[in-house]
């Protein structure tokens, strides 16, 4: 893909996710789209061939967004308290600074054809093995707790992480250092307790 | 309403929740909740005018189940975490009692004309109010932490609790009472740390 075209398709993802986010997905159609990217609706298809297809182009770069480099950036981070920290602070600032993408992700992924939602789910579930992989060894590897329990606390934590859709404001009193510190402090305390 | 029109109208709530919960709102019918319900479809219009008006009914009761006696309850409760720790488990076994009341409220709330949904929110407002007022109160009072982080930690709380509809399975490893006592420590020992 030239530069340019690359430039064009980014900018018709981002209108999309505006108003996918906005106003739903089922009631956007491509008409809005082309026209909130300034493109002619001919043109649009030059870059995609279906709203589908947007759709899938969003939250497919969105989880590519979350998952790269994360694996190197926490084989760098020595102890599992500080790779935990880190997962929340980076889930917040990505989340933060891609709203409209995060939030379609969480609303309107369900509207997938089958063969585009399989390529999402597959991510996401690459996220949740390597974060439940990082609190599965801060526990301490001599843990009591059963596989459901370890997939119960890595869901508390995405729980905290995620459930901010419906109230944070991200231009509010808590600074997203601010809340990924605070759900830091409650996670890792929290794990503490099962600790043998 | 006699207690036969009352029973068929709930028979009628848990049809149309279970529809909604399984297909969406959008896409369900009054013929399909009919039918759902065993009632002829001139029959519903008995009981109920629109579709907004069963899903305003499943919403309004679910939240009565929420908000019913929970401030009694809470005042006979002595110290504040035994408050939080039964705010936790009476808000975890009436999500899994009504898997499809509680999954309707957080998908499909949205749905509702705003005369209709301003009386859910103000309910959800309500419930929200009195779980900040515990954990503020947990706090012990002299916290330095202002409305916005307690807001925030409310929230987090929230966030543990409800994000459950993404991932967890009562009939699954975890009981409710096991993910209950997981969330409670994990939220009690994160309080602890903010306390003066």
């Amino acid at each position: 893909m030239t530069d340019k075209k690359l430039k064009k398709t980014l900018k018709i993802g981002k209108a999309a996710a505006r108003l996918f986010n906005k106003n739903g997905f089922l009631e956007t159609t491509m008409d809005h789209i082309a026209s909130a990217a300034r493109i002619s609706k001919g043109g649009m298809y030059h870059y995609f061939s279906s709203k589908d297809e947007i759709l899938h182009f969003i939250l497919s770069n969105y989880m590519d967004l979350i998952l790269g480099g994360l694996e190197e950036e926490l084989d760098r981070l020595k102890d599992d308290s500080s790779k935990i920290e880190f997962i929340i602070s980076r889930h917040i600032v990505l989340y933060t600074e891609n709203l409209d993408e995060a939030k379609t992700l969480l609303h309107e992924a369900h509207c997938l054809p089958e063969k585009y939602y399989k390529t999402i789910a597959e991510k996401e579930r690459k996220y949740y093995r390597i974060v439940a992989n990082v609190i599965e060894k801060s526990l301490g590897g001599r843990t009591r707790m059963d596989e459901g329990h370890i997939t119960a606390l890595t869901f508390l934590l995405f729980g905290m992480c995620n459930w901010i859709y419906s109230w944070y404001d991200p231009k509010g009193s808590v600074s997203p250092e601010a809340l990924s510190d605070m759900i830091r402090t409650v996670f890792l305390k929290g794990v503490d307790e099962f600790k043998p």
